[in-house]
């Protein structure tokens, strides 16, 4: 493929103190990284040689002097280097949460993203980051992901997707009381987040997207003896998403909808909380998972897993996870390209 | 083993226009089934035939006059076999769930508890029964286990165990809508559940019980962020448990406790609500699932899945959780032996 019609995806070290260096050697380190996009590994040049070392690489890379150099580049075959100084090695101690390293993941992150929005690059995979170190470091957001929405100027609803392989899941509440969530258990909201699902999932490749919704309920509600949200709300937001063009299915039993994604029938199930999907996605491949930023004007992606800092520094970090969040960057921002 | 060490367990068809009458022909088609206890099939003659007749089996059982008869007989080798009058064959339609069936399972398994309540059996597995077609045959309360319990007298803490393999789980709230589940989590309601589990286990076999509690939040209510019902209910519900004297752990997050759980850590989970567990065991192995009554003065038991009505008569019923099932009741009925 030649460099114009690649994606220019820009890749982050994540928290200095876990193993989110090591696995960006890693990704790199394999031929179908470059191949896949035109690479551009933003972070601090002692970091990003510890991770060489930790994890027996020795890539060289291209350095550029700015992300706007890199759309340009003749030659994709290797990644190029935009050294940042974002972090100083002796303020970062392996294994530990702390404001440096935490500031560090921001101020790397907003620099990607004032190049997203001059148009130098068309995605991002961060390696894991620590929410709680970027909070002492300066973060106000609850997460990253609302960080970002008000960075890239984000109106519209937006939410992380959690992939695994072919299946993606995203939930209409996240980190919110289980009490609480009948409260967002609304028919707008539904639409809304089943059609950024779908569309994101157009967005990376799927044509004719097998979308699913899950009941809230035990049983889907059993024909609202047990709860009547399936009857009140999610039939009807389901049957709106159908009016609007999308043959969108369901709501389904939570305990046995993920039976069928496993078979291969579904390419995403809308659920309605937090465990309802993290119970099947960690038991259906707690390493594999990605976690995909949805809903900003470019695709951000993330290993699922977090900066596992009892093995940093180790060489065991599990790269698999990050490999399929650089893959799902590749192929979302190549469909941003003219 | 000679026949006085042996449990006396009580088979039943389950519904009539199911798959019940096939799995028990190929559960006593097993040589290990007769060995593991003194095994007695209560059915309709008729009904009996026929499953023999789906599964290509041509067993020769031994007749009894009534279960008061089973505990004495000399060669345990072969079944026995007590013909009742349950249901007429024109009564039944494959596939159908009636009220002639309905009330057939319900008289069948009614004879059973009486010869529970004369000592006569130690244990029952029943293969499945349709709960709709039992209310219209005159079940008059939400589910069989809630018969079993008024028709035993039982008055202390009863529930359902679903069972995997070497794990149980049990659940402190049901059936009931999800919005209500914060109602059900106090904290001697926990502590009852757990008890139960933990006791049942024993029975089971299990000396020394590994058993967790579930959290209920997201993230375990992240420190109380995001839910207080771990560190208001569940926590100190864990800390009186240990005070009883019973190892018990928790709580944990939800999502992850599972796979502590299927790395072979914990031999049960007690968990906040129904999809919960659900949602996990049916991902580990739909098709092996038992249901364990917990609670009652005899165990019983019954594969987690239903009637199957989609291949009743077809000879492809899967035997496994029956097996599984029937191991249980065998190896608790022993434990109530003198």
């Amino acid at each position: 493929m030649s460099a114009q019609n690649q994606a220019v995806v820009a890749l982050t070290l994540g928290d200095p103190a876990g193993i989110g260096a090591e696995l960006i050697a890693r990704l790199l380190a394999r031929p179908e990284t470059t191949q896949a996009a035109n690479v551009v590994l933003v972070g601090d040049p002692w970091l990003w040689h510890d991770g060489q070392a930790i994890a027996g690489t020795s890539l060289a890379l291209e350095p550029v002097a700015s992300l706007a150099a890199v759309r340009g580049r003749a030659d994709t075959s290797r990644a190029a280097f935009l050294a940042v100084d974002a972090v100083q090695r002796d303020q970062v101690h392996r294994g530990q949460a702390e404001a440096a390293g935490g500031a560090s993941v921001l101020s790397v992150l907003d620099r990607c993203m004032d190049a997203a929005k001059a148009g130098e690059i068309d995605a991002i995979t961060f390696a894991p980051l620590n929410k709680f170190a970027m909070k002492l470091g300066g973060l106000r957001h609850e997460d990253e992901l609302h960080h970002f929405a008000e960075y890239l100027g984000v109106n519209g609803y937006f939410c992380e997707f959690n992939t695994l392989r072919g299946l993606w899941t995203s939930r209409i509440s996240s980190h919110v009381p289980l009490r609480d969530v009948p409260k967002y258990i609304e028919k707008q909201r539904i639409v809304d987040a089943t059609t950024l699902i779908y569309r994101s999932l157009q967005k990376s490749g799927v044509v004719a997207p097998r979308v699913a919704v899950a009941g809230f309920n035990p049983h889907n509600g059993d024909g609202g003896t047990c709860g009547r949200e399936e009857i009140d709300v999610i039939a009807p937001a389901v049957a709106a998403l159908n009016e609007l063009g999308m043959p969108v299915v369901g709501p389904f039993p939570a305990d046995t909808i993920f039976l069928r994604a496993r078979d291969g029938q579904l390419d995403a199930i809308v659920t309605m909380y937090h465990d309802q999907g993290q119970i099947a996605i960690k038991l259906m491949g707690f390493s594999q998972g990605v976690t995909v930023q949805g809903g900003l004007p470019i695709p951000i992606t993330t290993p699922a897993h977090g900066t596992a800092y009892d093995i940093a520094g180790l060489g065991r970090a599990n790269v698999d996870a990050t490999v399929n969040a650089f893959d799902i960057a590749a192929r979302m921002g190549r469909t941003r390209l003219p």
